[in-house]
């Protein structure tokens, strides 16, 4: 299972303290309580700006909730067609937009360019009713590919946006890995490069299930974007009775940069991971390692060795000559190097030394 | 805040506990993982025969999904029309199902009467397209007011919607809170009475985040029932990728009866509460005590000695005259006497004790 | 079958002969025609200002089209629990709305009363997540009991909607007959009173297969209202690819106040109907007679003359022993004279003239 | 405007014959008058089994429902993606199936091809909660290209459905142009190739708004695709009051095989037209011209000279270089050669003669 997702990682130590000083005495429902009422202010400070928090539990709640303030019927959305909200949940954003489409469009290294998203939204024309109209743009960040886009990138494709009128909405699963990468900050990377709406991801990164749909107020589309947001989370069951619960564990995240300390050290375990898979006979790294997954292509000998080694190794559905590892918060190094040398058919050297 | 809500209160040490268990290295996602794999054996256990689970997070995901996989388009729901379903949960049900219908009936003590559900769907006519066929009859237990249904008062209502191919849908919040109360099994006050699928709750009774929609496979419903219900789940944003922490906190429930020991205290804490207010002059006890729930009039001298006491008092938003406190897991026998003195307008013997 | 309903009516030979005028040649398609490009001047010039007129081809898509964009996700419609939205549509606002809810208010004389709904707005608190946000009113003109709201009543109503930033919605079935039996303007009725849009019926009134969603640009809610309706329309089914038919209807009913005529005729059947009814002993007018249809109650010696004269009667599903009877634009007097003489128990005076 | 489209044409004698003979008196509304009795028979004379026909007023209706009772949530819909109902219908598919998930797949000559749909079903895992299950295949017929499936490419496309318990739906909003072209009977285009539910298009080819969804009741799936269809068109607004005016359109295409005699008629136009653009120098036909439709390529010169000729012509909003021309029930000979003449720069033979 080593490497297989950041979805099978625990909650880290911070998070789970959190959870357990939240947990005393009574405390007012349903997002009433004071834990809930810190979350604004908290991301505020983080993204240096007024920030709207929604907490939610699980990250298809918040892109599905957020694709759905943002796409109110019948409009659309344009994305990535590798993009999660496209394939892998399930027609959450569809459903959640009471019949709402996804637009998919494919673009190198799992990214959406700004020349195809203005001929896309340039070609739209209001009067023909057989199609559409598209609302919002869908990025991923980290992307679809393991990638990040530059801030450069995201500045270009919401001016094509903020030109047509269209909501720029950012799903950041892994959003904290995508910001370490960047060295920038939060702010930067969100709305300084002119998103709206963010999906803000923190179970991937050593929370136990809470996300966030992030609304910057200084965006053009915020009152519209955050109008019935809260109602629409009740009617969703994202409004939880004891809040307080979810919210302390948001909280621990913004708490002295754990989410960045967090995230870089998931993208250094890729680095080490990647690095040392290059250096192999026949390996073909596919896209650039920029957080921390790694694509690869692996030839036989090595999905042998590694399976010989207690690693088997499962492509991707669509692709199965494809491989994707994914280092987390609690990756260790010493698995890493474990896992190379089984890799390389030999032993590993920190095992051998251990 | 005192008796305001089971809301309200935290989670129980065994809970806790069992969270901070699970959190052990690494875990298959999204309910792939061994805590998720025993829940079904578990509550099969306590029910006493085969049941499908389906964990969610909150009590309206339990009942939007419970009700949107009974009634698919275009069907409609019939219901107590203070239903929790029907007024409380911003629509919730109508928005999975598709855009289905509720149908309100009223009924004394906050239940659906026989009579009145087999005259409702005796009146249907299927070449009448105007009304969208009722495909599930839903009832609270404990009831709206915080009553509880006699197993008898189920078995007939299971009976008529039997007659009519209907599915007869529990939301079971204060399950435990129920059957503690009657005094009988999880098994005879669900499936044996006739229950196709249930709502059961554990948030209010001690836990953090954990519902369930059970399905019992010997219902005539169970299959269509279950059919793409994990699907509907992860559309609607309640496969947890950290499933585990989730499924641990259901498990823990059921571990050693310890739903039917925070419920029955609880209930307990109910009685004593109910008692001692009964006591007072002028005040009404508008329903029976039955679970953890005291409904009652008070005149206004004894809403003026708790305000004085600390303890003001908030009518119901539809009847402000008609109070409900709620009394949870952790409610403290010297709080109920505290807040008896109050109202009586003296000091808490209790406290004056202590 | 006679007076059963003005929906059994066929077409009037003014809407007939413009369906055939505008089976010449080719036109372009879906609403890009040049019929179609004249009902916004047509409407507008009926009813003295800019109206906006999305043609569609039955009632209940006229008024699940006009709620579901009055009513965003996750807004709610506060209606008469006897409207026609409400029970008779099979839940299609609710679908159309992407699982909107409808709360249904009783009211005398099938109306709703400007107390109740100024109560029940001003009771919404926008923080508690747990009620749907009422977004539109919704009232029926004919209203639901052949009554008609008065200009006053519905400036009243309008006003505390104004107050709210709350949508009020007309649904005008029986439209024409309502303006016609008040003897005011179209205009009068309707945006001069405070109506936001209104779904415009002809069909019931002589057309074959066309109503119309109005908005009045001159209400402050006329932009979002409009907003993508036309692409809501489509995505409905509701554009018709060949929708120079469906326009020339309307074109028809607005053409010499051929509307207003039907309208009239209808009701002075009903008003003959009504009179000669209440003439006979035991017959209760249970409202008044102010539009084409007739609400009473008939003793047991009234339905079997009735029956043995070839006009057996059936009471309301809800309500059996109360009868709705309808005039239409054919109705004939002849025909209302021989069902008195066969209600009276002999032999009709105009028939046994003939 | 000439061949632009079979939307443009007016109503065929026929049937604009049959709609004034249906106008005499009353008849009993919402679909329970004699017309649409006869439906049920008519269809299933025509297509030698019982069929379940279910009135709408446009292909768009038509497909949505079929759609939506094909793929009850969560499931999804494998389809071309270049199909009407993937791209042209702004979203109908999903919004009526509760937000449904359309797949698009691309294949050669506008069509799905077994290979690719064995492959796609075969790779679905139930256990994979991640995508939607799929639940039906649509296919168009005539094809997205003008082009026509087979009887044995359906056959194949419907064995593999069977296999997978997938429904198989055919679009044929030119299903008469397509069994003319091929010489088959309606019978065996469809529920003999192994179709499960037709959208049978009348509209398009000489009614005004009349469309059907078909059900052969010998389909395995027949039950559950009829289950609360009628229900699903009167919320759709599908259901008309004046329902005798839609049954007669169609009774009136199924009269003496008129649907076939119009199909043929307009498909040898379109031969006619394709055969005459063929000979001119640098016109690439880009698919055969098996039904109504002709998809070429045209050089500058060719443009050029139709421009100057009156008849300008348009690209696909995707592709501006490819041209398609329709033709209709209505056109005429002296038409397409008059459009050829000018095309080839000269004076049109038959309008030189006339």
């Amino acid at each position: 299972m080593l490497f297989r997702s950041d979805n099978i990682t625990g909650v880290c130590p911070e998070v789970m303290a959190a959870i357990q000083a939240a947990n005393e005495g009574d405390a007012a429902a349903y997002g009433t309580d004071e834990y809930t009422a810190r979350l604004g202010p908290a991301f505020s400070a983080c993204f240096e700006t007024e920030v709207i928090a929604h907490p939610v539990a699980t990250g298809i709640a918040a892109n599905a909730l957020a694709l759905a303030t943002a796409m109110p019927p019948p409009a659309a959305c344009l994305c990535h067609d590798h993009a999660h909200v496209f394939g892998t949940e399930c027609g959450a954003p569809e459903f959640f937009a009471g019949g709402g489409k996804l637009i998919g469009l494919s673009g190198r290294h799992g990214k959406l360019w700004p020349e195809d998203v203005a001929r896309v939204l340039a070609a739209q024309d209001p009067k023909r009713l057989q199609a559409p109209p598209i609302a919002v743009v869908s990025i991923t960040q980290g992307a679809e590919a393991g990638t990040v886009y530059s801030l450069d990138h995201i500045a270009e494709l919401s001016a094509i946006c903020r030109r047509h009128g269209v909501v720029l909405h950012m799903d950041g699963a892994r959003f904290s890995n995508a910001f370490a990468a960047l060295g920038c900050t939060p702010a930067e990377i969100s709305w300084r490069a002119g998103i709206d709406i963010l999906s803000y991801g923190a179970t991937k990164n050593g929370a136990m299930c809470a996300d966030a749909v992030l609304i910057f107020r200084n965006s053009p589309h915020a009152a519209s974007l955050d109008r019935w947001l809260g109602h629409r989370r009740l009617r969703a069951g994202q409004v939880f009775s004891k809040m307080r619960y979810i919210s302390a564990q948001l909280l621990a995240m913004l708490e002295g940069e754990l989410a960045r300390r967090n995230a870089l050290h998931a993208n250094a375990m890729a680095q080490r991971l990647s690095a040392g898979l290059r250096k192999l006979p026949g390996v073909v790294l596919v896209e650039a390692t920029d957080i921390n997954e790694v694509f690869v292509r692996l030839p036989d000998a090595v999905r042998d060795s590694l399976a010989r080694g207690g690693f088997p190794v499962t492509g991707r559905p669509a692709d199965p000559g494809l491989v994707r590892f994914v280092t987390g918060w609690n990756s260790r190094a010493t698995d890493v190097d474990a896992f190379l040398a089984a890799a390389s058919g030999g032993k590993a050297p920190g095992v051998a030394a251990g």
